[in-house]
């Protein structure tokens, strides 16, 4: 496309463009439909022009999209009560931008309560192989990717990588201030922590009084079929970091945390955080998501996505070796790492829209007011997208 | 307020909330209007419910807010076509949602470039004294303010601060890669550099290869008049920056440079960058503001405005001591530090809203629509406040 000229070549695009969409469906230029298994990387939580969320935009639109944070913002305030009250920890919120800033500002807040907090002040986070953590300088080092290290340093000092999490409580000393990690690594294969693991890191921290930083950048606001994926881990992270499906499409990332006390004026801030469209477009969705939640049928549509995912698994044996995951955040492993491309090519020949995670894995991130017609629908087309990849 | 406590205390909040606006003015929750000098700091550029904004808003809400940069997005593609001519640079933009965030990519990519371009690498950045790059832990450290680099390192090596463009062109060493600078300092003063040191300095860095990095997030998007600063210096930046003003409220940032091979695959990205959302309003907004500039009416307020900071220059001599800026980005300078605060405070009573800077500047950042009628209406309710803080 011509006018590709003006943007740096930064990603590899699928040859798609999208003009519209309605609920899990998604129409190119041509009027082509798509089943979106991807929701823009976990993004669209509600689909597309959900009929409550363009209302609210409008409305929001015609009274005020921004004011500065010098000034309060009713709708940040009932959209932080409304984040707090849904994690049922007990905690305040910062509003940012996006999952890589929600990231740096938990960054802050350990090293700040490890410089503090502690006659020796304490500085170094440690982190887990094959995590993700973001694209700035500092989070991109938090990252435990070693080829994702060149070009841009010096990187700041501090960060401790551990190939899991046995090895990252064994890894504490004297300097640690903080573990950094996901409990489902998106984009490091779909894979899941091991509860008691989780559990007994925790209790190593808590016993030490250093923190825990759960991301659930991918995670959280129900992807996991919980509000957080710590909840059904049933542990009490000591900052969480929320962004993507935040707000099903407008810019947005939270950082909420138990230590209320550490961070005073000054010590951070954002301009386009937190403000009125943002926070009031997010403050909806929470809402929609919590009553589709508690009506069961959240939880309903997981078990049968997770039906076909189980099906094809057993199904085509010689294709996929092992299904990652939980709730509306899946993976199938594929035996053959040639096929990924393949694969996620035909299905968008096909209409349907999957991603990748690491190497070799299928990545399956629906939005989560998915319907079962249209997961029928979009597994119709993957299984031809399968048998042409097998052919 | 109640709600405060789900918040981090790390904004100073003036007690006011603000329930709607219309052009330049906002209304708190009981109905009292204020006139907006302040635009959300920069950000507000076509002030509030802006028909044609909330009209676009609504229409994109209703199509699609947001896909993944793993696909094409026309918008984005159109977005960065107009940013690209507007700035009438040989240059590609990528897309992000903050200030912070575009500044992070312009620091990424001065060191990927410094890494691949020299037989050794080099990767020194020279900031300016005063100069506010952002609140990320690497924008933060070539934040060239010392007092603000507590609490929260170990910070990425190489940043080097000057006292003034003659002292960075004097510490460029073979380490040095870029300096990197606002036009006019926004947090430091609203102080602007001196044209024929600036072109000295862009001919210095030329001529060893190096960059010249124009931090524009609060210049930017006709805030000085011309759509960027650059434009009136004559210089040529290798990277610019943009960020506050460019979509009228939606969270985005902007990182365009001439130097289109460096970034490859995968060096960087965004998961909200670029979406529909935000490029769309963005597009709408340089459309509305280019018309708007070319009819004469921009430079003519602009001028309307300067005409009363001259006169209350004049008229209080005791108050204020110097005026500073250019374009709708202005500051005046007081002579006792302690009027800040009270001269900020009586104006928001008297319903006009306006910022500090420093320890002892009155930041004026209008709407850049703003009409003669509110600007006249502003100014009065100023001098009101004026004679209150003199009292």
């Amino acid at each position: 496309m011509e006018e590709d000229k003006y943007l740096l070549p930064l990603y590899n695009r699928l040859n798609v463009a999208f003009v519209k969409g309605k609920k899990s469906i998604l129409y190119d230029e041509n009027g082509k439909d798509y089943i979106d298994f991807a929701s823009g990387v976990g993004v669209n939580s509600l689909g597309y022009a959900n009929k409550k969320i363009v209302k609210t935009i409008k409305k929001q639109a015609k009274r005020v999209l921004h004011t500065s944070n010098i000034y309060h913002i009713k709708p940040q305030e009932k959209c932080a009560k409304k984040i707090v009250e849904l994690s049922n920890y007990d905690m305040q919120c910062f509003f940012c931008n996006s999952g890589s800033e929600a990231n740096e500002s938990a960054i802050k807040l350990a090293r700040k309560y490890g410089n503090i907090s502690f006659d020796k002040p304490k500085y170094k986070i440690i982190t887990i192989k094959n995590s993700f953590h973001g694209r700035t300088i500092a989070t991109l080092k938090a990252t435990a990717q070693e080829d994702k290290h060149k070009f841009f340093g010096p990187y700041p000092d501090g960060f401790v990588y551990a190939e899991d999490i046995n090895q990252a409580i064994s890894l504490i000393d004297d300097s640690t201030v903080a573990v950094m990690l996901e409990l489902i690594q998106g984009e490091g294969g779909i894979f899941m922590q091991d509860i008691s693991q989780i559990k007994k890191l925790e209790k190593t921290l808590k016993e030490k009084k250093l923190l825990l930083i759960v991301d659930e950048i991918q995670t959280g606001v129900y992807r996991s079929g919980n509000f957080l994926i710590s909840q059904y881990f049933e542990i009490k992270p000591d900052i969480v970091t929320l962004a993507k499906g935040l707000a099903t499409g407008i810019p947005i990332g939270v950082m909420m945390t138990s230590k209320k006390n550490i961070f005073t004026f000054g010590d951070h801030g954002s301009t386009f955080g937190g403000n009125h469209l943002s926070t009031t477009v997010s403050c909806k969705v929470l809402n929609i998501l919590e009553e589709y939640s508690n009506s069961g049928i959240l939880q309903e549509n997981i078990k049968f996505f997770d039906s076909y995912l189980l099906y094809f698994m057993n199904k085509y044996p010689n294709l996929f070796k092992q299904k990652n995951g939980h709730g509306f955040m899946q993976g199938l492993v594929l035996k053959d790492d040639t096929k990924l491309n393949e694969l996620i090519n035909s299905s968008l020949k096909n209409g349907l829209l999957i991603l990748k995670s690491g190497k070799n894995i299928i990545r399956f991130l629906p939005p989560l007011n998915i319907t079962k017609k249209e997961i029928i629908k979009g597994f119709k087309r993957f299984e031809n997208s399968i048998i042409e990849t097998l052919k």
